[in-house]
């Protein structure tokens, strides 16, 4: 295999496993040229999918089977599938990027496990002190990336403007923005504007170096309100998760409505290129992949339920990352700064801004 | 006046004014029976409306304009406001609470001045440190309520002890359910199990004698999980408008989908009846009116965007938490236990949960 991009698929993680993971491995490799998958996890599982997908002799040449005994349950607790389970399927892809046999990892497994085996494996880049779990979202202008989405519940300040520079270099990179507008996610200026954390964030991100445009409120996510929107892993994961169980809803509800009886039926059925179309537009697969930001490896992150349609998408994602160099982006903005130049330090507090 | 319940409202307040607040008390009054309102604000700007309305005199008999010289303006920060203007149809509709002169006051101002005006002129409810925002969501399997939304970024686990404790007595009160469930908003499992203050507070929750089910994650609030979920103030008041911003950027791209072109508008015109019923279904105007819940009085804020319906909606909440008692239901949780019931006191912390 001497394809361009190779990425260490753990076939085993999700909650389909190689059914779903080895097909949209083959699809991955139909629509992206000069790439090459090794699928890792249980040698005869992979096989055997692999001859019941009928994968073309072209494609076949492009994938390696790599063999690995153990498979880390969804709910196992991280610690203990880092000790004990050296020979997982997540743990052999993530060596193989550490060996340089994979330029990135993508996993649809226990989150929890592949950033605790990440991190221990590859270590974090230079001048970050916590990876970040970023994720795409669909906008009224196009997209955003929000940051941290459930690695990090305790954040400083210094950990959100760590994140704010990772965010903004990985977007510089994938989007091709060269200065791509930050926001940090806060509570309406009404009531009260934000804890401690956020507001020293806020001076820090100012003073940062980075296109900063300020506080951006929840609804402002979904508005566009910035390329990249930084939160803390407690915040994020809410929000995401919110995010999900309403889409869910309101889908359910549209559901119901047209299945109500048979006039709404007929109405459905000519609506329904319309409302497919708008399916596509919001449908949460296409921004299936979340990457864990700050390592010395791409390692991506695919939703455990990711169907064929979705993997293939946190695949891409990975592949997009490595063509892009986004590991040499991220490492740049955390280089000493040239002289004069006003990047912080990561204990550059400042003075405490007084409460409003 | 000799209704059952009066309510003040603020009619300055909020993106419409008088407009739109004068023609809300009309059509709730018009709604529900043996009810009367106390418009507060400019006098003759409220008389304007009401001439203009063309009340029946009936309905007029049940109106008493309060004339009120100042107005807050949505932006002006809190603690000015209820330094500075005592005569302000906010400060003068909670005065009117305070006074018996009326049961609840409604709000579409600036929610800051409200709840700073509201805390000072009323004080919290015996055995609350701190009042909280409350407001009600659509969910998969009716509503729940979550709290809180905003009035308090910071939170100890038995500020979040105290917040279930109001919200659960409000939902018996309010939705007449004896023994609600409560869960506190947290993260997935998967990754970290919330922080120190979460896990803290769910500990005290365990042992509150409410029928508490646990942590529910931001999909769970619109699955119904439980009808009262617990959280802070910036992570409620984020979730909360993350939903909003979701919620206007379908629709937006909803009707982009359905007016592209003639066959998509026609369309339209045969699914009509069908998306107006899903529309009416997750109307966010039909659950507008967030109550400040804590205070010796009930507050209830409406969205400052609200319109005619939705106002109208926030004075029948404030209507119903009236005649269901809510407050002495609150004031009855927070009464000194009988011996041998396991409410813990407020300072009960309890040991420090050994992080998983």
């Amino acid at each position: 295999m001497n394809e361009a991009i190779t990425l260490a698929v753990d076939c085993m993680g999700g909650d389909h496993g190689p059914r779903v993971t080895v097909a949209a491995a083959l699809d991955f490799l139909a629509a992206v040229p000069d790439t090459a998958v090794v699928l890792v996890g249980l040698a005869d599982v992979i096989e055997a999918q692999l001859k019941r997908r009928k994968a073309s002799p072209a494609l076949r040449a492009r994938c390696r089977v790599h063999h690995a005994g153990e498979v880390i349950e969804m709910d196992e607790p991280p610690a203990q599938a880092l000790r004990n389970k050296k020979d997982s399927s997540i743990r052999v892809a993530v060596d193989l990027v550490k060996d340089g046999a994979a330029h990135a990892c993508v996993s649809a497994g226990n989150t929890g496990a592949l950033m605790a085996i990440s991190r221990f494996v590859l270590k974090t880049q230079a001048g970050i002190d916590r990876p970040a779990i970023v994720s795409v979202l669909p906008t009224m202008k196009g997209s955003t990336y929000v940051l941290d989405l459930g690695a990090n519940v305790d954040c400083t300040p210094q950990h959100l403007l760590q994140f704010a520079l990772m965010g903004a270099a990985l977007v510089a990179a994938v989007e091709d923005k060269e200065r791509p507008t930050v926001g940090l996610l806060n509570i309406g200026a009404e009531a009260i504007k934000g804890n401690e954390v956020v507001k020293e964030a806020g001076e820090l991100l100012r003073a940062s170096g980075l296109n900063f445009v300020g506080n951006v409120e929840g609804d402002g996510v979904y508005k566009g309100a910035a390329d990249v929107v930084v939160c803390d892993g407690f915040v994020g994961n809410v929000a995401l998760k919110t995010s999900e169980g309403l889409a869910q809803m309101l889908a359910r509800f549209l559901r119901e409505e047209f299945t109500r009886n048979v006039f709404t039926r007929l109405a459905a059925l000519v609506a329904w290129p319309v409302i497919a179309r708008f399916r596509r537009r919001v449908d949460p697969r296409s921004y299936n992949g979340a990457t864990l930001l700050g390592l010395r490896g791409i390692v991506v992150k695919s939703h455990g339920s990711a169907d064929r349609y979705a993997f293939r998408r946190a695949l891409e994602r990975a592949a997009s990352e490595v063509r892009h160099e986004a590991l040499a982006r991220i490492a740049a903005r955390f280089a000493p700064p040239a002289p004069g130049e006003a990047l912080p330090a990561a204990d550059d507090v400042g003075g405490k801004a007084a409460a409003a």
